[in-house]
């Protein structure tokens, strides 16, 4: 284990979007605010966390196979390619990285199309519906198991 | 909001077996320790939780009803009832609190009957996979809310 | 046939909470308050209601095993067991008992899962929608088959 | 509301061979009598009904449309167009009449293709299987609506 | 090994109507002549069988936690619950022992939903359609594997 | 038996524009040529055919209720109505006659939602895919079991 | 090609109620003002529509078969039919005029059984969405390619 | 063409049954007087026919094979196989004769792995429902064809 | 009845190689040895076994034909035949003999399209996973009927 | 609203590929020919467009994310994402801007995976299957509404 | 490994009609002369093949338990059996033998229900589409590996 | 045909990880092994390739658009996007060029959603399973069928 464990945070497509746009549904807390929360919970357990948004599958594979060389876990809301990227399985799955899937809404209550993920079968965890809470809650439980690990 | 915030923790079916039976698979952890990581996280935000199990629907339906007097919260894992009980889907959604369902294990990665929760969707929000954190990290998403709410 | 026609009626899970919750979807009218119309409804036609109510699936299959022996038709409204209980089609296909099923939602209006009915194809006859009128008429009908019978 | 409320009875096809043929299946009634029932039924709340039977979907369209102009209710047996036709749910969705749908027999107890109704969702109640006090039911739950109203 | 085997035997819902009730359907046999059978079969084996019948889920499910304590296999029944139960099924899979899944009728003859079980997954064997014949073969096949075991 | 047979010849929706229209595809026989070979051949029979095509599903239901009256049999092509019409279904069910189905063209051969006959489930016989010589096989098969009769 | 471009246009099943009807859903434009607006756009190119509503698919499957002996091109909105009328697919086929098929509301943003048109694999073009726009945007396509042609 | 038509009739599994066993439900024609009424047909015609009936798929396909070099035409019962077997369908697809498909009874009427035939699609034509009929109408229709030829 | 019960075994593709390959899946028991068993078995019964194996459908169908002139019942484990073979399905059902229906591994925990069987709805009883027991306790189910038959 | 309108179209992947290859299927207009006519009746409505080709799923969502900070509508071809992203479905929704869908083709006419558009849901208007014109009616009917806006 | 490397070449139903028939769909080449080319390709790489072909399910899984005694790997067409034969896929899972399947057209781009192969799952690879090619890089993708081995 | 055949080999996502991760699932070989061992191919055959790997799917359709100008056939390895992208269908099809795709793994033993690719159906030729193989031998398939064009 690496003196400071460091986590990669994923953003998919949109989420740069949030706060800005459309406050009423996804809130008014912005993309940097979550990022914000994430380093400093990552600092009271002696962590870092390194973030990557992107509306491209492609950018977000490369990504994260760039962070198995130096990464202890990773943090992921897929967005919306969460229902449609069997790339993003596959290399979640290629790292032996532990791999925690968040969203900010609960999924089950939204379009069927929604209900399903190509990712929660090779991560470790799954969270959904907090909002922001997701990453934070998600981030906990990264660490936490990282720490024990 | 009362003094101190009241959580009802619902433990479905089986889950009295967890850390007495193949603890190689479901860990080693017991539900009494469960409730007592609970017990003491709630005491750090100054909440109290009242737990119970049972492998009744019925009773697990009655313990809901009657918590829509007392509780400001619910925490579950309807454990196998998740899959097939829209009566408790029915009682969580007739209460008016924030539910936060959770599972021990990653649901998504066993049998496909196990993918969909009749929970899900009346749920303030959802974790799996987490083990015993699933419970502590479900606890503080729902006391996060409750506290800001 | 019996001197007075006598009619069990049964209710299923959280069907105890009409009336006292969330009166703006279900109605202010409360489950006491249907048994009332229930048993005047039974008076006019010189017949007597016995109700039974509860969230335990089981209780309920007890209940009407037991009815066999005494009640000369059944009226029941299952509630959320209505979509997932096979017990209950088996133990009203059971019983020689006309059987009469209610909902006071329209059930064909909400969520897929509830279209269909376990009990259905083993009822005489069916009625939805017509909230606490639903009952009434399922009574009227039942005592009428029942009279001409 | 009119000095005297009155009700569209709308019979779909095939409804005008009832109780003439196959008596052991339809039962001995026929559709003069179920109408002179609904008339004495009507009577007694001193109400009014109209009667009309088509076997052509586009006859029964034009007749809904109409009523919408005079009726304060309708009462359907749409008979096999009850399984097929979109264009009568349309024209009962567009109407702001309350609607009560019909049918003789236990259609759940029947093909499969019969377990789908397109006018459940769009109507107020729903009464199977009664024979012709299906119809009386679903007058009189209508007419207790209306006056409720 | 004990010195004698004990096997637990469960009946689901409704199974104890057996013989009382539409013997033309179901064969005259009641359920306390199929348990004297299984006891003379078991005692013919020097092993013993202990019975349980329960309409509720619930107490199904608290019966086999209990018996993981003291029993040495499973001959189950499990009625209408074989198609729905999730809870069964868990339980069944969290004992360590061999579990024999019986049914009198051919369920495969029967209503589609009758063709699946949540069971025969988690079970060593399962026999259909023998009437109570069913359950002597089963213990059979049960005692033989334990005995060989 | 009447002195001679007497035979409902119906054809649905757009056989009007028999070998008028598109004669690369469906030929050049025309419906009345088709009509007239219909004619000489239960001529040959002694027996006598009434034809009676439409586009309106409606008159086709009204046509087939009044041929229960007179008619020994009913020879139907119901062109597209055959996959979509539950009230043919019906009203060809209701009549105690037999009822041979044709098509002129093989429609397993053709789009799927064609594979699928309301029809000939209630129907004696059917036939497929010979062109017009499909009417004259099933008038054949028609008078052939009538006159065995 | 005539000297003017005829264009049969089709409105099916309640669209005679457009307008004076729930005009907060379907807007406050009535059917003949739609096809006023249809008549200046054809003249803008020099061409003619003719107008056709009925309830009955009959009707409008003769009308359809009347058109191919005198118009250029078919525009249509088949309302409730859309979904169920395989009749009004073959005669559209069978013409061997061009055909344009419009719908005011978006049918993809609604019920699922409105998301499958039997129309829209014989249709030249499909707009779907625009409200009475829908109409003169496919009269302009229709027009479009004819004069093109 | 040949001096007389020659004709394949292949008969698939069982059918040599015919007649000697459950004549209630088949009838009590047998197979030979089958193929002695379809050489009778067949000489009217100036026509021959060579008849064949294995339980082996593999024969089946051989013996079809074979025809494929002297045979003008092939009427065939596949039997059960007509639901299951790619091969029959291969190989009537790869002879480039007429095929004529008959069943005795009434697929569509009975249970729904019957309703699909892998055969139909490549057949000219094909008859269901009329008993041995079946087989005389469908030598008529096939010689027919191959006299118009 | 006979003056001796005799009961045809049928082993389907693929038996015959039971215990000489993959003992380590399949055990170690050779088709002999079971054969062995099975008569045995049946010779304390006073009864005979004949047995048969073949990996070709239609040897097992000529073989059960035949069966119906002399056997009192089968026994059979059609292997892989079971999952697609309606010919096995139509001869067993053509005998009028009883059916008992074994298999040695317990389908319904393997691969999904072996949780299917033709033939279970027209066998009088199923048994499953008891390995070689499988057809030993089938072979007793069998003849308990028989004798008392 | 600004002074003159600005609409942004937006082309999927393989779309620069239009005129140049395949002419026969895709007709011989290019991409830049359809730009210019778009262009051209943007001016004629005093409107400008600003178009945007990417074959990459990323780029095409960058871009509309852009676009909600200075244009009045969007136009878009999806081309094959249209019935594989969700990510673009997002987007568009997240726009607070009327979104026209067009296709060249009538994907309704081509493979079935083709009849599914993640984005006509969240679009105001679809029109298919008028090549080049149907971005031609797109912009008539996106510039209509948002002048009426 | 024996001292020359020996493969079984299994070609199904149909492939005999190689080359003889239909060459304008399937090519000229006949399956002697595929043989041919197998046995020079063998040669080559100093292996032995043996070709088998029958038209019989049963006897191909005879010739397939045979090789196991003596082959080195299988290379096999099953043709229109690779749908539908469970039996095939046992038998090949039942050898220890490596297993090549192969196709001579693309099974992708015809009918869906050739789109399934029951012997993939259990084959090392598969290579379908390069017509006779198949063939040959399937033996060459087989010696490889076994060369390798 | 240019002097030397030239071929694109296409790499998608995760490919560029072969070898040096997961080497006892994926083997041992590099991407840059099977590139060169691709060139040593074509260099025997006196043809080139030139490779391209990507995990953006945007970038594999912009180059093989690219390679419609130059290159002679494609070999293709989608990668994860086999499965989800339409977009590159569309291209490959786009293209007049033979390709062939290939799989290192038996996708058709993995789960389910691996089954199905939407590149099959245009492909030229398809190998799955043999590893590394899989590229040479649909290297050599591609050429053979190149050179012999």
């Amino acid at each position: 284990m690496p003196d400071s464990l460091r986590v990669l945070v994923v953003h998919g497509p949109n989420l740069n979007l949030l706060g800005t746009r459309e406050p009423e549904i996804y809130g008014e807390t912005t993309l940097p605010e979550i990022d914000d929360r994430l380093a400093s919970e990552a600092k009271e357990w002696g962590a870092e966390v390194e973030t990557f948004q992107s509306n491209h599958e492609g950018a977000l594979v490369d990504r994260i196979q760039d962070a198995s060389g130096w990464a202890d876990g990773i943090l992921i809301n897929a967005g919306a390619l969460t229902h449609t990227s069997v790339a993003l399985r596959d290399v979640l799955a290629a790292t032996d990285l532990p791999v925690v899937e968040v969203h900010l809404s609960n999924v089950h209550a939204r379009e069927s199309f929604r209900h399903h993920s190509y990712l929660s079968a090779v991560a470790t965890g799954v969270i959904v519906g907090f909002g922001p809470d997701s990453y934070v809650l998600g981030l906990r439980g990264l660490l936490d198991s990282l720490t024990r690990g």
